[in-house]
């Protein structure tokens, strides 16, 4: 079966979706509040305003021939409920969380971190991608293809 | 034609979606912070968290023989942008609007207050609902069927 | 069982949804060209424009009780083919029908027309509702609630 | 503030959105397996098919004053899973349920099976609608509006 | 105009959506019921569960001048439907086809053998991607990006 | 950090979702009538047909550590307007356009269309993809993947 052995060569994807609710406010404190609120807009609001954030985490391997897995969905699942939603879900973004005391939280910039949490977390035999949806018309994928 | 002519005495709805992102924060400021947490859960956390609010205005009556119109869905567009996404898009609803300062922001008092700030401009022959999504999967009706 | 049959009182909705492109033009013959730009604006464009109408057909009974069912979902599926999609899908509604020869063709005239098609070849016991999606923001619904 | 006592005199829904996957097939067996297949189609397959259940449980009242609930959705949530989800979620309908060894697991028969569970343990004073989507295009409401 | 020319030289892909309902089990016969039971949880149940399978079908090449298309989608539209819907929809994976006898239907293994079936009866100029929604939220894509 | 300075190295990607309403009619002037039909089939009916086009921009780049953007939305989506939105919204493509007026504006070349428009206006550094929907089951990625 050359045709069936040619095949199993490819790599196969699976994505799970999550979400989380947070607040946030964009602001780089190296610059004056006139040039934030130039840059930035209403995203600069002082009292900060949310998002519901949907989250998409690929992972890309070989299926293992037992399980018929690339990796068992429910473990992805947990690690994702324990390294970004525990983490992130009904928070304020710039004060309760670390990673964003100094970074700016853009969508960018959350992508980047959430891609950091779970890298750390999952087999370096296995690629990551993160899509993050801030809003439906406002997308990121980090890193990009 | 009896038949259009009956038919013609059915009311018509149109159904306006728009949305704007807010932070809030569940609170009762007469219960105890312990109370609140009970009650509330994460989403009594003080530093706010946030929602994209996907809102559905629901305007019913009779079609105008002239426009094939029960209303201009431009002009309903406009009235909810004035009156609804303007107030309170990329607002904190606790810290930056009068309605919620001592009234709970919860889906089901935001559909309400927003039933309120419209009800004033529409025409009194014409029927309002509005449907507020808070997430996919929590979505409230003011005023219900 | 006295629970279930009260219960057995209720009736039942079943809603299938169908889908069909078409273009069209708002404009009524009986208004000066400048009337209907101002009324209709950029809708007036006289070369049409278009859209994917998605069609949710509800129809409302008890349930048999040896089918399980309001109504065959394989039956309406047919019906809403016949006498809706086959007659409007890739058609100029203006131009290509004669429904909307003297009638505006605005999303809520197109409902009722729907509705009227339908109404004809439904059981007199079975309530009928049209809800149409002329965009994912702009909705109607015939006869309203 | 006359306005505002009128308005509160209305009652407000909150909809709870879950899912499960289930297999089922659809046969009376007081009918010949010809009859069967005729009315059934390939739903009827002996061997079973399966669905993605989305579920929407509508419950109204009137808004608590003191926590601005309807009802706390996550109560609403757990009453779902215990009596919907843990009971369906991954089962094959007719086989694995004893509410689907005599009634045929219809969109509509599920739909009113669901209504009950939850009828018995919500408060009098709350409405129930039930709202299942068998699939995208095969949508049933109960009771009816 | 040397940058169309340029420009020319990218391929374009067209993705067409179809879906199907089946009922399926994760099952390895080699492995003891315990270790069946704790690998794949609820999806071992013995009696099937099921869901509604959306599949999209990707297609890569270069547009052919003069009709504009990179490929017919009604002629891709009836491979999904000559190759994958008719086989699988309303069907028991496990008991009902030839391909899952031996081969565990997991989402990767389905979205394989997709891509087999589907490779078989397209031109070799023609590159070829599936993407499998199990459910909302656990997706599949094979070959991976 | 020598992880973070390895990560910083991956380019992110961001997507603006935009739409636009638009009539047209698949048909190349150099076959005959006969030939037309048989290929184009009811897409090629001489008063046209319309659709919602569903629109994602992709851009690719680095990071910018101060504003944490690969580029301002903002900026994005008025270029979408500006450059596509506004050209084409509530147009006969075929009639109303001159990029149409020779080329056939199927999905594929509308896509590579507004690719060549957008190309010419964002800076070089930045890659650019266009996914367009022409509807939910019909969709075209410029340049593919």
């Amino acid at each position: 079966m050359a045709l069936k052995t040619a095949v199993m060569a490819h790599k196969t994807a699976i994505i799970r979706k999550e979400h989380f609710n947070a607040a946030h406010r964009l602001h780089n404190p190296h610059w004056s509040d006139e040039k934030n609120r130039e840059i930035f807009g209403k995203c600069n609001n002082p009292n900060y305003h949310g998002h519901n954030y949907d989250l998409e985490v690929k992972v890309t391997g070989f299926i293992d021939q037992d399980s018929g897995y690339v990796m068992d969905a429910k473990i992805l699942k947990n690690l994702i409920r324990e390294h970004v939603v525990d983490k992130y879900d009904h928070k304020n973004l710039n004060l309760d969380t670390e990673e964003f005391k100094e970074l700016n939280p853009t969508a960018e910039n959350i992508a980047k971190v959430i891609f950091e949490n779970l890298r750390q977390v999952l087999s370096d035999e296995l690629e990551l991608k993160i899509k993050l949806y801030e809003t439906e018309r406002n997308i990121v994928e980090y890193p990009a293809d």
